[in-house]
């Protein structure tokens, strides 16, 4: 039986979702719970990797089990074996041809920047860059929005296809932190973080709002800010 | 000159705040960020101790130096050096006789219990206990209001005295939170976390409301709850 699995987790203290050879990823860890709670060997698929340090609010996998069990017992049993930091929220037999990441449609993430200092307690859940120019920021934004080659914003990886469509980029303040949110078809290594960095650099007023466009066009990463720091980044939705 | 300087961090990584053996302290990290900072050493002398991951909102200590700096500038160039899970808020030139432990008059201690499950972003600031009864707790808190001899809520360290007044003990529902807030002259080593221990199983319906005098008038600490967990713990306020 196929199951699909929404996930949260805080990646403060992980080397990012993949398990890697000497650093803990998110996966082994869970695929470790299963194996205490099933006594049996179960391979999670995620919808995507996220990168050392970065959040998921709604990370989704799949699995494959025998075990006919109630998804309310599966999240609970599964939590019991989980360190704290890693919860999974929901649990649902689903059809045998779902794929956690070729069945995912688009995705959500978004980058939290911090209006004052980091508290000791806040530190790990956001950014704070001091006197940002966030109206240029804003202006900005836009002209990530559409289908477009982000080779220039991204990791970039050999023969993987870079062009990618943003359904939406918005921004919202709150009391305590400016939140950029992007909603895309999919995302590429470091590409919200090298988007934010470049956005952070507009801020600052190192460069200016229509690099984002020039970025884009001629897809030269150099022209880019500096990838924006991991802690300030969370994975919010998967949509099916 | 001697100065006294308020400090807020969260204990999670933490061996409590004095240097041990072989185990990180708060104290010690913070004394290398003033060595770092002024190339002279610096010795911090606390309000008192908390323990292995418990939190500090205004944890105060006092420390002795010839340079003479600005305040802003003490902070900033502290804070520069210090994890970002430690940030000093205030440093302030005080007279040469206040000391952070002998000058404190009072001392306020907060415990946070989660009103569900904790996420994978809460878990070391709150403790999720199911299915308490409030009410119960409420009604025993009262009693430990006052002056009494507090040897059955605490690690009792020989010779010690264990007599201690209580001045406030309150409760407070948040929208995510039951907050237990204790005003009181001083407190002995593990008090609080007894105290909520033994608050906690009376929540359960496993103790009767009326054990938290029983305890301090017997001193059996055989009959208190288990010592609470560290991370609900936070010491919000010295005041002199």
């Amino acid at each position: 039986m196929r199951y699909m699995a929404v996930v949260s987790y805080d990646g403060t203290n992980y080397h990012g979702f993949q398990s890697q050879i000497n650093a803990i990823g998110i996966q082994q860890v869970i695929e470790k719970a299963f194996r205490l709670m099933t006594q049996t060997e179960i391979k999670i698929h995620s919808a995507g990797r996220t990168d050392k340090g970065v959040h998921a609010l709604g990370q989704v996998f799949h699995f494959d089990s025998k075990l006919n069990i109630e998804p309310q017992t599966w999240v609970r049993a599964v939590n019991q074996r989980l360190p704290l930091d890693i919860r999974v929220k929901k649990i649902k037999p689903v059809k045998s041809d779902f794929h956690a990441r070729h069945s995912a449609k688009s995705k959500t993430y978004k980058y939290v920047l911090a209006k004052k200092p980091s508290t000791a307690f806040s530190k790990n859940y956001e950014v704070y860059i001091p006197n940002l120019n966030i109206e240029a920021m804003n202006d900005a934004l836009p002209h990530f929005i559409g289908t477009h080659d982000f080779k220039g914003f991204c990791q970039y990886v050999k023969d993987k296809p870079t062009i990618k469509t943003i359904y939406k980029a918005t921004f919202k303040e709150t009391k305590k932190h400016y939140i950029f949110t992007f909603h895309g078809n999919s995302f590429l290594k470091y590409m919200v973080r090298s988007m934010m960095g470049t956005l952070i650099q507009i801020g600052l007023g190192k460069l200016e709002s229509t690099i984002v466009k020039e970025i884009l066009e001629t897809q030269n990463r150099s022209l880019a800010g500096k990838t924006a720091e991991a802690r300030g980044l969370f994975l919010v939705k998967i949509y099916y």
